[in-house]
């Protein structure tokens, strides 16, 4: 789906699927990224916890609810980087994410004339509603030719 | 291993172990993330980019190389957040990632007078020494009781 | 264990062990096809469904079903296809799968003198003993020499 | 994205993205069934047969094959079975995947006077365009209301 | 396939099928136990070792090594333990693994007089025959009733 | 962190971080190895066991348990073997793990006068500081140059 630097448009807004986070997923990123830290492994430590209980990977939350949006490719748009990467809720087993992205801003980009700035502000919600993640995802879109 | 606030001193820097990137970590993270672009899982069209290769999930350089870090523990401080991740080169399969951690900055946290800010700043660097990823790691630390 | 056309007994039936298909196993199966899909991998849209949770994947019950008659092997045959493939009952996280394999015919192939057709009768049943899953595998097994 | 049986035109086809299958799919595949045949595990004696190499797990090209097609839901619609599941081709350790779905034909359903049959022909192709799996997939289309 | 104690005939001997070890196997392997030593993960330090590429770790040897025994279940034998596990020779990325396993010796369980131990000398052999782990399996078996 | 064989200190003990069983680790592991024994994997069989529930495969028990020792590297000695390893309790989903090292004994090898023999006693504990596993490691570090 070609969507070119002026078919962006400022306020649009959509909403992911969900899916909920399993214990599973904890291991499996536990094992992928080798962060074996006792808030995400050790039931009995964080049983201690102001939590009360193990905690996802800020990198799980971050790569789930990026991964959330892939569902649809723009062949004219590369991710330029991601900026002010925030945390404001722990996830917990069971909860169930999906993510918002809203089109926050639009910047032409001085190096590229070609290209502009587009910043997708994503936020990652949990059943409840509340942001558990949040982040501004940097995007460089071909103007049109 | 209990580090305050005081004892982060700017410049200190440290390299992690080193870790190579294999088909089955992109094929793992694919799964992970429900993200199946075909940069990542296609090498027919991958052949046909820029790159001429698949590359890895930028959301995996980043868990990766910032799971390579976590080696130690501190009890004392926790992730605030990250900023300004940014993807300078692609991770191929096959190259081996470790990342260096420097301490860039400590700061005053205005709203928590018991803690303080520490930024560390991540490069991911590949075998050739190329920064691939790069980001700012805020940590809050316990100031000295 | 060499088992030719001629060996094959119409009515001939065994069972094999167990499975109880986890949680894991679902999350596995949706990161091993892609296929996210709510009824499967969101437990709150699952809440809503007519079954009240979420459900194995179709083409994972196939897999394990299946799977679970690999435990021997027979040099002299092989799979031709699998007919009417058909999943009466949903599967659910903690339900407990073995396979019924039953002899149901046996058919010359017109095409392949030295081979004969042999087609089983795969029920997939839960710890209940309803049947989650059926299918015909086809087999064409060599005719004694 | 609500699709009614009235909506589903005979003849519509269309090609999902493409996905290379890897070794670790294989490995995976086999730790996910528990079929463990040498075909599929053990390189050196898949060596020593016709195809002189090991060989996709027909389940794994089955859930892989349909799991591509697994990007949109249409909420009116399940699947009732597969017809015809075939494997005229194998799949090796680097072919790239992708599935072809052919609106084959619609019937009445005689007890479902409410919902009419679709049925969808997939065919997986690989990098030759060679088809390696096919089969009829029979969906159950709700009437428009 | 039940064996009673008296059925266990010293000298007897099987071999498993057979299993070629992946990068995928260590890269799992590594995950499922949080042990990223370079040796099994950095391509580039194994090079300067004397094996000069990444090698199996034992602890996975011994799983693979062991699980390959697990086709046949003996309902009146237990495992007490094992002895001697030893690794003569490392295992690499492709090699091919089987299990030897020869009943070594028998003995009275002095505390169970209803059982006897078992020996199995067990040995990993990989595609050249040589033997790259080598443990005693030392099983307690039911004494016929 | 270089250790010398003269730097062991008989009676020296750590005692490693934890990590809690997951009904996930067990069937990655039975994946892993090919063992779906029913004591593991089927839920149904193992409530009429003495156990009354799934239990934890030995191999994985050793593997995560030696695993969480990973943690430091010693450059100068490396793994000769295990002896005596046993299994005195089961492992359920949902105990927490973390293994004692104890350093026993150390020992000249007559065939390596380079080099030391170091014994470690590995207890692998559960959250009612039972031991569940017990081995013996057995180290070749290299004396002081």
């Amino acid at each position: 789906m070609t969507e070119y630097f002026e078919d962006y448009r400022v306020g649009a807004r959509r909403v992911t699927s969900g899916r909920t986070i399993t214990e599973t997923d904890i291991v499996i990123h536990a094992g992928h990224t080798g962060d074996f830290f006792p808030h995400h492994v050790d039931a009995e430590f964080a049983r201690q916890t102001q939590f009360g209980q193990r905690i996802a990977h800020g990198t799980m939350t971050f790569s789930i609810g990026i991964g959330l949006t892939a569902s649809q490719i723009n062949p004219v748009a590369f991710t330029y980087g991601y900026d002010k990467l925030r945390f404001p809720k722990p996830v917990f087993i069971g909860d169930t994410l999906r993510t918002r992205v809203t089109i926050k801003e639009k910047q032409e980009d001085p190096k590229r004339p070609a290209h502009g700035r587009v910043v997708e502000a994503c936020e990652v919600l949990n059943q409840r509603d509340e942001v558990v993640m949040y982040c501004e995802h940097i995007l460089l879109a071909s103007k049109r030719p």
